[in-house]
């Protein structure tokens, strides 16, 4: 079964610690589709500008990634450009330049309105319930935001997230969304707005999810050079999208693989720049760290 | 088989938002033994004053500590008090009293040289090294110590670490210690100074084990209401020590275990003021969130 993202295709100058890597593709629904891809089909709906070339077209194609939804118009793609601080927690954007992103409006193609599995990345949450009137009888849709849209778009967000089932966000937004100090009375309030499922971002300490009759915790896996954060969380809800829609099954037990697929492939999105350690992977390497995730965490009766 | 421990016995004074309980029993020991005390028999070395009642006495008597080592002298008990902000990672401390604990001079009854299990509690590390030459061969030797030691006590703190086993301190601890900004990096500087078990303490993202062969995490149970995180950690070392004391067995499965019943016991701590809760603990409590911690944790293969 095929999940359909909308979200961001971008370039991206990021500097950390590392070195720079200029103008490289980005974006969060690059960076979802590509980890989606090793496990279902992937639709993906966002806008380029007339600068991005049949060599970033191919970096979708050569993963069958379906981009009949990507849609290119004059002008120039979306540049983004930030730097990371040495411990990769902090990042300043150094520049945001929308450029054909600025008047993106999603146009889903009629053979992709019967998608069951939506992924609605971080973009305008007017947008998002756009895309969500196009897609006719979706089976599971994940949401990503940022605290952009909470603060400044926030009765847009909240009509959005009535429709959707999965919340994809980072702890201090869950507090920001509930306008609550305490993540663990964030919490209640957050799924008090519509979503049945919270996936909650902790970065370097891993991923905890809500869901009715569920409390389960990932930790992150410790990589040992964080060469570039970029993309992480993106990558993380492909995964998680991607591993759910393939299995065509929402049990928790499927959700709780989902979401150790999820933090696996972040875990390797972060040992190279960009889409790159994402773009040489092998399943067989998603599968054998599968299993460190297991080692890492399991451990018998008491 | 026994575990000993050395630490502090103490009055806390301790300000939350959910309160204050001025002059409670606490101090690293009383909590470490109290936890240690659901799983092994505890012997606890540890210095008073002559304001330490029968009332205090009987907590310990109570769960079956071995207190032929808690020495009485003229003079008052170490005193310590502290305030919680709203959200209970900062603390302050308001008054630091050390009065007997100032001249403590750990003495080993000899009935306990022989003791297979050890923990250093966060003392003077010239005084743990001291412990360590009055125990004649211990199976398994744990240590805690703190940025105070660190800093200030460092060449003294380098000698004791070569003889323990299982250190047991906190993220920016470690990092402290090996003088790098990087956790990952500051891991292998740490066990090179001579403990071959690394246990970081991160609050409210949990544990994180490492071991030969082995890293593992486990979350922070997620408590509804943190009312007072006073002696969590050492807490965390009593459920962890007592749990290995218990089993007779260092092997990396039972590592693993510890470290849950560590955290399942650090868990019921910080529900109430001070010890109350792991005073009115019973085992079928500890073995019914062991298995919630399973729940949160555990998945299939892929």
């Amino acid at each position: 079964m095929s999940v359909l993202v909308v979200g961001s295709v971008a370039f991206d100058s990021i500097k950390t610690p590392f070195g720079n890597a200029p103008d490289i593709l980005g974006g969060s629904a690059s960076y979802f589709s590509i980890a989606a891809g090793f496990f279902t089909q992937v639709r993906l709906v966002a806008v380029v500008g007339d600068d991005f070339g049949d060599e970033h077209i191919q970096v979708f194609t050569s993963k069958a990634v379906d981009i009949r939804g990507l849609e290119k118009v004059p002008g120039k793609t979306f540049h983004w450009a930030g730097e990371y601080a040495r411990n990769m927690n902090y990042r300043t954007t150094l520049d945001t330049q929308l450029n054909v992103f600025a008047d993106f409006s999603p146009k889903i193609p009629s053979d992709y309105s019967q998608s069951e599995y939506l992924f609605l990345g971080n973009i305008d949450p007017a947008l998002q319930w756009k895309v969500l009137q196009q897609v006719t009888k979706p089976r599971l849709v994940a949401c990503d935001t940022m605290n952009y849209w909470i603060s400044g778009h926030r009765s847009a967000l909240l009509h959005t997230l009535k429709y959707i089932d999965i919340l994809i966000i980072n702890d201090q937004e869950t507090c920001e969304l509930a306008e609550e100090e305490s993540l663990n009375l964030a919490i209640p309030r957050v799924l008090s707005l519509g979503p049945r499922i919270l996936v909650i971002k902790r970065g370097e300490h891993g991923v905890f999810v809500v869901a009715p009759g569920l409390k389960f915790f990932v930790p992150a896996f410790p990589v040992e050079e964080v060469k570039d954060p970029t993309g992480a969380g993106d990558t993380f809800a492909g995964g998680f999208m991607g591993y759910l829609a393939g299995a065509r099954d929402h049990s928790l037990e499927h959700l709780k693989k989902a979401t150790v697929c999820g933090s696996v492939m972040a875990s390797f999105c972060v040992e190279k720049f960009g889409l790159m350690r994402l773009l040489e992977l092998t399943f067989p390497e998603i599968t054998a760290r599968f299993k460190e995730f297991q080692r890492m965490t399991q451990f018998q009766d008491l």
